[in-house]
């Protein structure tokens, strides 16, 4: 299995990229990298941090899309970019997924112009996966699309699903849709609309209407929101985690004496710390479209992206993409009849 | 000054509530109460607890809402209720202000239809003070209005910042737009136009966009949101705060070693736990109506009754109804120039 990964894409590349993808490779014996971006650097970095580049390959890709670029600029000024090549060559058949951590909007923007939707697939969609009290869930969408119809949010549902299932090995993925009460009348007209052709939806275990203050809690392994209100959700859900924990942390570093308490409870702290952390499921995969691409977050080190390659592995194997044609144009013929 | 408590409101009526009353009338000189439910309940449970009615009046009422009732049944078959005679005390000027803990849904509705929206406001919103990393900050609107137009925001903006400089002491209270990006082109349309009437509007300290990311930390006084948004961000906020809160107590009671840890650090524990206790700030303004009404937080204790008469008091004494309608009514004729 091929995998691309965007070498220049992320707070931390190209060096922890690298270090990543070469884990990834020790890791899996079915997995080799191909590496777009500056050939010259990538082999220096590699080189000087002792990385061996055994099963990866590098295409040169000289210009890099930086935050501040306008993601449409991919198809133009930036058609050289580490990223754009990498879309280009997952089009072309060159690789089976591929992963980057760079910028959110270019990849979504490029995989949608450049790789191209599923057939049938309305608007492809952004779906991490997030930590909750006892496990993980789904995220669909949570910033792709800001206006939704409804009709999409049932696509979400079925994509989350057959992820959750075969990547995340849930059997039966509980799909709840995001909203301000649990009763069928509650929301605005988008979510009385799609709560609808959820509950009507076959092929689908639709439990309802899923209050926001149940996310973080066990409850959906699928939470369905236009991109607008899941985007809403995932800042607010990080940013509160964020502050908590900081806030805790403050009080273990206070005084000595707190400190001394807190060492004795290190191990647990940091258990719970790993517990809540976003990188431990390595990003979000972007559903719709016709290859896999995998979006580790922005921040990722050596382990996230290993863990990002490690996800996307079975996004490829398990044929989640053939699923989803197959799920939607199921959808579809049913609808025609 | 007449403050008007419905006594059956919330999880802890009546007991919870009488106390947080009396709590409030020997603090404050100026406040009496007037106490709307069931007279003989009243009398008993006060006598049995020892508590004064001192400077309280009781209007009887025999009924009670229920959560489950449908809101309207405050203007039918719960007319009657403690709630219902409490609004309509309002609305007739029997009392200057009115608190209540139960239903929010019956108690928006009744003060709509009851007490009445000022002139010029499209729509009352829900508005809680909520706690983030370095004190506090307004939502608004978090429920009231599931579906929203920009002016009815750019109104949300005006209330709450005469309510937080007013009532709460900020000057000049920074207004920022619940959004997903801070750029001025992010978001869905219903942001996007907002954006464009907030940042031409005079006598507001409007801030830009606000991601979700920065609400939990210090940034903007009032964060303005439609009530489906808003209610989305409470939910999620209070859910995720209360599962990192739990998780860090499980760590502390896991084993004896952490629980003699935890205990060393306990002061400092329960003074953090305190600051991100939404009860600390007593629950939320109901703004936009002709008369003060607060909705304390359905799981009140006295303690937080009492601070919701507090904030209640200077709600009335600062006269933000007042100032809300001049506010509004200089936007209109601005408007008509």
């Amino acid at each position: 299995m091929k995998i691309i990964v965007d070498a220049f894409g992320g707070d931390n590349a190209p060096l922890e990229i690298i270090k990543g993808c070469a884990m990834a490779v020790e890791k899996f014996d079915d997995v080799e990298i191909i590496l777009t971006g500056d050939e010259e650097t990538i082999e220096k970095v590699a080189s000087e941090n002792d990385i061996s580049l055994d099963r990866m390959e590098i295409v040169h890709a000289p210009d890099v899309i930086e935050m501040a670029d306008h993601p449409t600029e991919l198809m133009k000024s930036k058609k050289d970019s580490s990223l754009a090549v990498a879309l280009r060559l997952l089009a072309d058949g060159k690789g089976d997924a591929m992963v980057g951590a760079g910028s959110t909007g270019a990849m979504l923007t490029g995989a949608t112009l450049i790789v191209k939707r599923i057939k049938g697939i309305q608007r492809p969609a952004l779906a991490p996966i997030m930590p909750n009290a006892s496990g993980k869930f789904m995220l669909i969408d949570c910033g792709a699309n800001a206006e939704c119809r409804p009709e999409m949010l049932v696509q979400f549902a079925h994509m989350g699903s057959v992820y959750m299932k075969n990547v995340m090995g849930v059997e039966n993925p509980r799909v709840g849709l995001a909203n301000i009460g649990t009763e069928e009348t509650k929301g605005d007209e988008l979510r009385k609309a799609t709560y609808e052709l959820l509950k009507n939806e076959p092929n689908l275990n639709f439990i309802g209407n899923f209050e926001a203050r149940d996310i973080a809690f066990e409850g959906a392994d699928v939470v369905v929101a236009d991109g607008f209100t899941g985007n809403i959700i995932l800042k607010t859900y990080e940013g509160v985690a964020s502050m908590i924990s900081g806030k805790f942390k403050s009080v273990f570093k206070k005084s000595v004496k707190n400190k001394l308490a807190a060492a004795v409870m290190l191990g647990d702290i940091n258990e719970l710390k790993k517990s809540l952390d976003h990188n431990e499921y390595g990003g979000a995969p972007f559903l719709g479209v016709r290859k896999p691409i995998f979006k580790a977050h922005g921040s990722s080190k050596a382990v996230t992206v290993c863990n990002a390659i490690k996800l996307t592995r079975e996004f490829v194997s398990s044929d989640v993409i053939g699923k989803i044609a197959a799920d939607i144009s199921g959808e579809m013929s049913k609808r025609d009849k």
